[in-house]
């Protein structure tokens, strides 16, 4: 099995796609997770085009990766400029990183059009900045943008942009399908030919889907002699998408028999591309192939038959082995095994809860808009509540929550909390800088004498989902609080066509939770 | 340009994705649809699984349908049975249609292990089901399940069982790759091997999506001499998807030269897709190939200037001839082109405006967690504003929202609002579901005397989305808010650390907006 490079582009391209804005505390924890799945380089920027980018480059350095190294991107030095002296060129060396990638033009309609240039200074732009970086110590990722495109309208053009990189010092040259509209075939005759004309520098592919056959053309890439595959976590790009390493990769492995992860980061992938759509703050799409919660689910009733005499004769494989489950629609078997299991998981003692009202208690809320698959705690706190001696460490008696905005004073944010605790009343006020803060430093007041440790408590994560998003603003809110304590991180849950009431359900679960610790 | 057949299975195959349930009158729209665009076939269900399809089929035939033709799909006789009393076969006749749609067994393991006979047993029961439903004046299209696995298991046998159709009048057969994890190299060799076998027979394709392969698969398979292709509208299919017709017909027509609808009815690919979209309740999807709304949005700035330079540059193709549009995308990334490309688009005069100010407000705000990309009127506003001559339609004076919880009178949420208009102020209150929901109802209140038009604006979607939110409750959140008066629709923005002044931001634009209507 030959190696193939896994080369993301999730933090560069992949912002390109819209409605993708990552802060850099996104980015780094995307790059964490991204070298722990087994990526061999991680792209994390343009820093010539971006200052976020530069810090990205800043934190990287002490991210301390196990595998993966960071590549910066950047283009070619201008035209009929010093390359030493070119402002892109030392912000892509400042980025201190192992690695650098530079973009240069294939196709002469650009080089003509867009960067008003002659096709001579384009291949000395190639040229000197690829040895120039090289010279610096950087290992090169030469990336040809609308190599195909370029190829198609002028080969011999095409192919000497590439082979002016590869003589200067290229380590790989990525042939790209800029804007995404080749087709598999011409990509795996185009690649056989560069390949041949370029000897022992390594060939690289990246693609995009505005065809529908980004995915195709990069395995057909490979298949022509391509090692390295440039894509996104989901696909995230411009316009349509980038090549979507969460299809390439298991194509590539299980498919085709080339070898990209270990088999065992292999049943991490499911996991991943659900990670990096909820750090994008996007719903995972339940459709994706291999990844999607619905890759696998059975719904109609012949399919879930043939499956039970044999597993093979509805899915092309075997769904573990991406991390995956197979799911039949029709049927909610599954529940009691799946609460035993978690109650066990737990350490909870099964036989003095009442398994059977948490079931059926979840299977109500859901339908309300809750969701217990991110919220643990919150199936925890259920499932202890049902031992008959629980007692609950506080218990609400009422809130109030006051916003205001008024002209000399601004916004204000102000609650009130009374809750019971034994047998004392504790009513206290707090402002905040909206109005679920507010609310949790009135709960945190009240609670922190009788309970100190809830002053180490830290709410580190508070999301919003908006679920049946067509009734605007009566919808059902979800809200999911994430809270540390420690080493300690837990996930509680509320939802409510009231924002703020689904806040305070997940709040006080939190607290609850963080006491029982 | 040789003809490619459409055969579109979306009223079939694609009630199979989870989530999707036609009504009939769903069904017959969806048809009339299908018909109005030029696709060849229609399959309209299985009468022998199901009521509402036996309903659809007398319905169908008083459609008077222009160009399509209807097929009703059912399987082949059952083992051991005489045909001409096996109830599914007579459930298909009953249907009525021009066409039926036999699928039956191509894969060694079905045979013994899912119906439990015998190798010949299926081939008689392929023989026997087209030659009767041929006497009885059906053209008859043979779907090949699982081809593609069978013959790679099987190869004399998987052919054996099409040549068994074709012998007994099959009009054509279809190879099907049932369970989607195919590659295009390997359709290509083996509907070329096959093709060369049967004959004059007609060959057609139907894939799956579930190696991502799906559409590439079909393009092979007409590449190797198939000429009916079988998909659904936007690949809507059981697990991943079937083959996406909306991506396979302009890839086979503008791409392969080959001819599916005349040009004029290609250019209805975007609203066809839409339409399905809308009556199957699905979100369209943004990033489609060829008919999402971002398919042909570009968001860097450096891809903006190059376009306005040669369109061509970094698209595909001419988005207008499959009915889509080009648009610049307002970010961060931005410059100057994609501003005045959105004020053009807006129909503003570009002189009179301040389009340095609006670049820099935006990027001020979307520092501070704003996104204009999803929020084209709150950008319009923006640059309206900037025209001396504008005056707002109200300014807002205070706003209060007060969201209990009493133990007696549950949950509560009020908001009071006070706007000026012209010389008058207006001070209003409303209770609401919501503390945004009240906001909502109270600033309606207090404006639609003067401005009754809003009685009838309609907020449909509201979402919110937390920024940093390792800042838990005191994140910056970020509210979008769709509108829509008549036929007009539009998206607005707000963002604040606190969640109510957030909402209110982007109410406050949503109204402006409908009063400039």
């Amino acid at each position: 099995m030959s190696k193939v490079f896994l080369y993301d582009t999730t933090l560069r391209d992949g912002t390109q796609r819209e409605g993708i804005s990552y802060s850099l505390d996104d980015k780094i924890k995307i790059a964490r997770k991204l070298d722990e799945f087994g990526i061999d380089y991680i792209e994390g920027g343009w820093p010539g085009s971006n200052p976020k980018d530069v810090d990205f480059f800043r934190k990287a350095a002490s991210l301390n990766l196990k595998h993966a190294k960071i590549t910066a991107f950047g283009s070619t030095r201008r035209k009929n400029a010093d390359v030493a002296g070119d402002p892109n060129i030392k912000a892509l060396l400042d980025a201190n990183t192992p690695v650098v990638t530079l973009v240069g033009k294939s196709w002469d309609l650009h080089v003509i059009d867009v960067l008003e240039t002659t096709m001579e200074e384009n291949l000395a732009m190639i040229g000197e900045s690829v040895a120039y970086c090289r010279q610096q110590g950087k290992e090169v990722v030469y990336d040809a943008e609308h190599f195909f495109d370029g190829y198609k309208a002028n080969p011999e053009y095409a192919v000497a942009t590439v082979k002016t990189a590869a003589i200067n010092g290229a380590n790989s040259v990525v042939l790209c399908d800029t804007n995404g509209g080749s087709l598999p075939w011409e990509i795996e005759e185009i690649v056989r030919d560069v390949k041949g004309q370029l000897g022992n520098t390594a060939v690289g592919i990246h693609t995009h889907d505005d065809g529908g056959m980004g995915n195709a053309n990069t395995l057909a890439a490979v298949r022509a002699g391509a090692n390295q595959v440039q894509g996104t976590i989901n696909g995230y790009g411009e316009r349509v998408a980038n090549a979507n390493l969460c299809i390439v990769i298991p194509d590539l492995q299980l498919k085709m028999g080339r070898d990209c992860v270990p088999p065992e980061k292999l049943r991490d992938l499911t996991d991943l591309s659900r990670y990096v759509a909820e750090v994008a703050n996007l719903t995972h799409d339940s459709h994706y192939p291999f990844v999607g919660a619905s890759a696998f689910a059975h719904k109609g009733g012949i399919h879930v038959a043939a499956m039970l005499k044999n597993p093979l004769s509805y899915q092309h494989i075997d769904p573990t082995l991406v991390g995956n489950q197979q799911r039949s629609v029709v049927s909610e078997l599954s529940g009691r095994g799946n609460i035993v299991d978690k109650a066990v998981q737990f350490g909870l003692d099964t036989e003095s809860l009442d398994l059977r009202r948490v079931l059926d208690q979840i299977k109500t809320l859901e339908n309300k808009g809750f969701t217990y698959e991110g919220a643990e705690a919150s199936v925890e706190l259920m499932l202890r509540r049902t031992h008959p001696a629980y007692v609950p460490p506080f218990e609400l008696i009422d809130f109030m929550v006051v916003v205001q905005q008024r002209r000399k004073r601004g916004m204000l944010a102000e609650a009130t909390v009374k809750v019971r605790v034994g047998p004392k009343i504790l009513h206290t006020a707090a402002e905040g800088n909206g109005p679920v803060n507010a609310l949790d430093g009135a709960l945190r007041a009240a609670l922190v004498d009788v309970y100190p440790r809830l002053a180490n408590v830290k709410l580190v994560d508070y999301k919003v989902r908006i679920i049946d998003s067509d009734n605007a603003t009566a919808a059902t809110t979800r809200v999911l609080i994430d809270t540390q304590l420690g080493a300690n991180r837990w996930s509680t849950i509320g939802a409510s066509a009231n924002i703020i009431e689904a806040s305070w359900l997940a709040l006080a679960d939190s607290m609850e939770y963080a006491l029982l610790q």
